[in-house]
């Protein structure tokens, strides 16, 4: 027996946590029985002095327990998931999940919602007129077995205390540790029984870790977790300096998906989309040795297999696939600062920009605009000139655009030289 | 303008927190507006990144304005109060509050209730029939202008927000941070109003700090805050590895303080009590130079003063100083585990014992016994008998000896020879 002040002195003293105490800490924490203020203390001891790997199995599996599980059991086909860390621009969901269904694995991803600045996407979905994000256990069973495919909000079942602990770290200043982190992505994607597990952990100005160092170490981390709890599971890293894509916001992002899965989407969206598409395959046991074109997701856009998916997932979810999107009353064109090559164009700045636009949300309870957003013009590596539009602002506001263009302040980079070519894909990370 | 996450985050990265952050701090969550998870959070930071100088005469600042100060202005005499971090049998303040007024200084001494092994004054005095600790304001200048002294609970009104973090930090593993411990006492003893302060930091087994180093750093801190605050401040550093005198608990303490004050005290009690009291009132402009026999403790001692004044306050308190204190209706004694040197008489064992027996409590809202204590037969250096009695232990319930017998195991040690022999006080720390 132990009690909670003996295990945050523990952790706060750099000891092991027994698998015991995790376990008893949950249970009480459940009932109330440890304060939001002692587990925020140790939240934050752990921020300081970290969790182990058999510490953070433990704790993830005593965060699995505190709900249910999805039993996928009944989906014929090989189950694979993916997760992002969250990017600006960053719509692959939407192409991905449809195109590996389309290739004859089952997606079944469950989501969050976005807060701050790099978008949601259910948010993104909900643009789509009639689109429902909520589900229950047994219409998203439905959705996946009949559309191979199901983009939806985690239900309160999954993870619960996940939830919690979310909320507290989000006001305590305890987000920021790998571990939580890991803890808290793993637990509701081993929650919601997908077999397999692709984890895209963007890099960059953009993203959450903005250095590669601790990408890496969340990606080893989040890898070895979900192996250990018998999910087959990879990480990709990837960029994250400028927008992915040409558009950010709601309705403009799954105006470009649906442009990208009719064979059109721009090169960098397309090279990250197609090798975490390849890498879902492989570890769904679907790989693509270049003679079958059922599993080649090239083809499955090539030949409308993908929009297809997609068109039976939104309708599947309530959602009209031909219904014109929301779009914003005004715009506003913000300008090359030079001429030469654009070299940078820095996507914390564009998603902030996008966020005061109103596609984000600044707290839990906020409405996001589904037509409200940013549109890049010019992408690295385009010649520019000074005063040619770079950006296309739009809200339904005209009173936003002040402070978004605030933040665009330096945005832009042109030189006299064109960027060094970048693979948007920095590499795989497998189990050790 | 600022914000909590803002503050936490600050200082869980290391940064210094500015005047500003710490004062909107304490007025935001005197409103409520920083809720106690993210203080506790906020607690744990800085149990890991400490606090500096200038950060923590503000924090200090900050809790003595969440309240009322006490003015002083009216007591004719020099004003100078003393604090013990606490130790098993440290009965020094009912000794040396009379003594110190009976040389010609006023001691206003505001202080808690003791919770765990170490006691509490307001505990050992309440076993006085009539005694009362709780005064208002006025009746602590009455009885301060009128016996030269007054041991009183520090009011509601002193410093409110060292009550709610102090409960705080009890539950989330956050007492033992030095600006933490330095600021909670300091920030009562400034509020009291005292001119001049003398610290007992007590190091050993049986003290708050187990450390040298720990301890004189404490020390230096405390005396530095104080001096910042305009209260003359020192600080002694006193053994606590033995108990204190002979007796543990409360109505013994009495019994034994008033003994001393009629000349019979103790060696080891009495140089601790000499050693403050001298120090007392060397910042209290009374030094004793060996010709007047008025500002000489020894001599107050000796000539009756200091009882004289004890029963003034003790009289101007409610309390019967005549009146036969309580007595415990159970004894056990505790047998000398063999024959030589008595060589070590643990004080942590020692004042778990007494606890156990009742003498102090586990959580604030418990009662203590009065009657309930140990009384050490023999102290290290006395020649002991295999089987002899060493200790006796009081309870008015039997059913607590068991415990209390456990918290003994190992407690006395005897060797062959006699132990080395060491000064109670340690050093005198002064302002840098």
């Amino acid at each position: 027996m132990t009690d909670a002040v003996s295990v945050i002195r523990a952790k706060r003293d750099g000891q092991r946590l027994a698998d015991d105490d995790i376990r008893w800490l949950f249970g009480a924490y459940a009932r109330h029985e440890v304060a939001d203020e002692q587990m925020s203390a140790l939240l934050m001891a752990i921020y300081f002095n970290g969790l182990d790997g058999a510490e953070l199995r433990t704790w993830t599996a005593a965060m699995i327990d505190s709900g249910n599980r999805l039993d996928l059991g009944s989906i014929a086909r090989p189950t694979v998931d993916k997760h992002s860390t969250g990017g600006v621009g960053d719509k692959v969901s939407l192409i991905l999940a449809p195109l590996v269904a389309a290739c004859g694995a089952a997606v079944p991803q469950l989501s969050g919602r976005g807060l701050g600045h790099t978008g949601g996407t259910l948010d993104k979905l909900e643009a789509i007129p009639g689109f429902r994000a909520g589900l229950t256990p047994d219409e998203t069973l439905a959705v996946l077995a009949s559309a191979g495919c199901v983009i939806c909000a985690a239900g309160s079942g999954l993870a619960p205390a996940d939830r919690r602990l979310y909320a507290l770290r989000d006001v305590t200043g305890t987000v920021e540790s790998i571990p939580l982190i890991a803890s808290s992505i793993m637990s509701k994607k081993i929650a919601e029984g997908t077999s397999a597990l692709v984890l895209d952990v963007k890099v960059g100005t953009g993203a959450f870790m903005t250095s590669y160092d601790r990408a890496r170490e969340l990606a080893e981390t989040m890898v070895a977790l979900g192996e250990e709890h018998g999910v087959r599971t990879r990480a990709l890293l990837t960029r994250m300096d400028v927008p992915l894509g040409r558009a950010v916001g709601n309705a403009v992002e799954v105006e470009e998906s649906v442009q990208a899965l009719h064979g059109n989407g721009p090169a960098d969206l397309m090279a990250v989309t197609l090798a975490l598409a390849r890498e879902m395959l492989a570890l769904a046991g679907l790989p693509h040795d270049g003679a079958d074109p059922r599993t080649d997701p090239a083809a499955a856009i090539a030949d409308g297999r993908a929009l297809a998916a997609w068109e039976a997932m939104v309708r599947a979810q309530g959602g009209d696939p031909d219904a014109p999107l929301p779009r914003a009353a005004h715009t506003q064109l913000w300008p090359s600062p030079g001429t030469g090559w654009l070299t940078g164009l820095d996507a914390l700045a564009v998603g902030t920009a996008a966020w005061r636009l109103g596609a984000g949300r600044a707290r839990k309870e906020d409405d996001v605009s589904a037509a409200a957003g940013v549109i890049c013009l010019a992408k690295p590596g385009d010649q520019v000139e000074a005063g040619q539009p770079l950006l296309e602002l739009r809200a339904d506001d005209p009173g936003r655009f002040a402070a978004a263009l605030d933040a665009l302040a330096g945005a832009a980079v042109v030189a006299g030289e064109p960027p060094a070519p970048a693979s948007p894909v920095i590499e795989v990370v497998t189990p050790r």
